[in-house]
């Protein structure tokens, strides 16, 4: 028998799921699990996104334009616009999820063997897409202790190599919550532009900006336009994880160009959630009113809760759903595990994403954990009273 | 400004894409054009699956599992069961169409250049997921002298290197509709075996066969269950191209396994697409009987009309709703365009896929073109007719 790839080998299955045996056990055994581990919000989908299906009226459901249905891209045009962004249709590549963005990118515009430098801790599945196209993650760390913001854009120069084809944000970040100051940007935008690299900047959390200031895009940064790529998805504005819509957005033609061959070989994103998708841009703005209220509640809700607990440290994140807490324990990995295996209070439970997951430099994050503010106050009441007791009991306290 | 990738300057542009402005052109001068170039059918999506979007009633569209949705993978076993294939829900990965099997069972199976065997003229596309994971497509020709049989298994054995890993098929066939029968698939099992290869096998049109006997998969070969990968798709077999449903099923654990982690890296596949697939399982056997007349009345006229014209050939096929025709032109590229942009008869013109575009090989196909008959009868009447009087016209004619 011929063997498995060693990309296939290499790929790391997620950290979380290592975790769930442990949480279906839990919960055979009567306990109810509060899950901070997951990026899947409680809020409700628009209702004018099943509204679209409820009415839909077609005999056939065929593929779209490999870049997107026109008047969604049209549409989406306006919506840029309304946020100081001014592109046109052809600017705009739909995709599967962000997910195939960021795929389409690195295929675009990276070849096996070059390297991307990313911020550390990052979302754990860039790592994922970077094996599969066969390129290399670069981290640079940032830090709890000055609340994750852009490491010194020196540090970010000394990991340049002749291979470095890019630098890679997420903002506001997955999974620390970090928003990027303007400042922080142009640093970033005079390093592209000194070094010839790209700026991949992955926006997914934009509406999720707890700030009195409107969230700034890579998009916004003079002078790079053609160094840019900018990632969204409709799946946590819209709550519409399972749409399976995304966006590619850059006004380098030569990038959207080669992206759309990569698109064109998978023929068209799914249809049906670009009907959906379409119809949700006409949203009330009171939904994103409720929604931004309630996380901003939900946030201010758990950072305090959090702080309050001895040993326990996050900074208050300005924008995503998470945040990176420090523990007083041995290792979060185990007591991520021990909470759901061995542990129980008032018959419940919590399930966290150890941020070891988030981090490839060996050994880093090993007393973080992301957490998630997707429950309801109440849920979170309940949650970070358990984590509580659950810190006093853990045997591997430090 | 940094360049973009190899890869990305060496994935070919469609071929057929080529020929849309030239396409749109004659539109907008008020010529009809006939459409043999496509793979969308214009036959109708069952009922019962635009009724599930009808009926939705979700408050939040959230994420599938990695590998779709429970009760889906569930039903895909008794369908599978139906076909006496015999499988259990693990052995399943619900995919973004077809299309990502085909990338998922790459990135699993073969590392960058890894090479695989695939009789030619092939789907085009797999030399687009082949570009993307950098891995090498070699091709072995096959005739339509012998109405693309498959090749002799002593060229097949020619062409391994120590970097073949699989040799990929696709049954029945696109572009050519050939069918291929229990001695060729045993022949395959055998040198797959002897070799130590995976057998890839693309089995979306597996519901277009027009013979007696029900379609053998390469799930049914015994002894190379490890070996065997089989795609599929609900695209083509209920007209729902646009939902992006596929599967990529093998009792192979060590590949489900590893093509799962690249596909949590991407989440899920669409939900909304996955609850009209599972509902489509319940599409009423009177609708294939259908369909299959349909097209068994459609290709019939098809080749017969081929046939007749002067200097045209083309086998017989037996599935797909596909064939390829060897036409009396100098170069089949330049025909397909000059009959968009110079030709037309009673205001009509067609629209052809140059089989150049299936093929790797240079010179290849050069007065070849695929022809899909998913257009009604009458319309299929009037394209071969047009065609006739083109070829009569055409300046390059041999
Ligand atoms: C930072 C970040 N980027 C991208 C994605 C991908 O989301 P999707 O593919 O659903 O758009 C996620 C999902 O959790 C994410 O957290
Ligand atoms: C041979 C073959 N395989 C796979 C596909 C991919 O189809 P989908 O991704 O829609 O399932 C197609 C589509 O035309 C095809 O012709």
């Amino acid at each position: 028998m011929p063997n498995i790839s060693k990309r296939g080998l290499e790929m790391p299955a997620s950290p979380i799921r290592r975790l769930v045996p442990f949480s279906e056990d839990a919960k055979s055994r009567g306990i109810t699990v509060y899950h901070l581990n997951i990026g899947q919000p409680d809020i409700k989908t628009p209702e004018v996104a099943i509204e679209a299906m409820n009415k839909l009226k077609i005999k056939t459901i065929e593929y779209s334009h490999s870049a997107g249905i026109e008047s969604y891209r049209r549409k989406l045009v306006e919506y840029y616009k309304n946020l100081g962004i001014n592109i046109d249709k052809n600017q705009i590549l739909v995709t599967t999820g962000g997910s195939e963005a960021i795929s389409l990118t690195f295929l675009s515009c990276m070849d096996p063997g070059d390297e991307v430098i990313v911020p550390e801790p990052f979302y754990a599945n860039y790592y994922g897409f970077a094996t599969a196209a066969s390129i290399k993650v670069v981290p640079v760390a940032s830090s709890i202790d000055d609340g994750f913001a852009l490491p010194a854009i020196g540090e970010i120069e000394k990991m340049i190599t002749p291979r470095t084809k890019a630098i890679f944000i997420c903002n506001p970040n997955n999974p620390t919550g970090y928003l990027y100051s303007r400042e922080e940007l142009e640093q970033l935008r005079d390093v592209v532009k000194k070094h010839k690299l790209y700026l991949f900047s992955d926006e997914v959390y934009r509406d999720f900006c707890y700030t009195d200031k409107p969230h700034m895009s890579v998009m916004h940064l003079e002078g790079i336009e053609q160094n840019t790529v900018m990632i969204d998805s409709v799946s946590k504005k819209y709550s519409e994880c399972g749409l399976r819509i995304g966006m590619m957005v850059s006004k380098n033609r030569d990038i959207i160009d080669t992206a759309l061959k990569f698109a064109q070989a998978r023929l068209s994103p799914p249809s049906l959630g670009q009907i959906a998708a379409e119809a949700s841009l006409d949203t009330p703005a009171s939904y994103f009113k409720e929604v931004h209220k309630e996380y901003i509640k939900r946030r201010d809700f758990l950072v305090e809760g959090l702080n309050k607990i001895p040993g326990v440290y996050t900074p208050v994140p300005k924008g995503a759903f998470y945040t990176v807490a420090r523990l007083p324990v041995d290792n979060a990995d185990k007591f991520c595990q021990w909470i759901l295996s061995d542990f129980s209070y008032k018959n419940q439970t919590v399930m966290m994403a150890p941020a070891s997951g988030f981090y490839t430099t060996p050994g880093k994050g090993i007393d973080e954990v992301r957490i998630a503010y997707v429950l309801n106050i109440e849920n979170l009441k309940n949650a970070i009273e358990t984590l509580e007791k659950a810190l006093e009991a853990y045997p591997g306290r430090k």
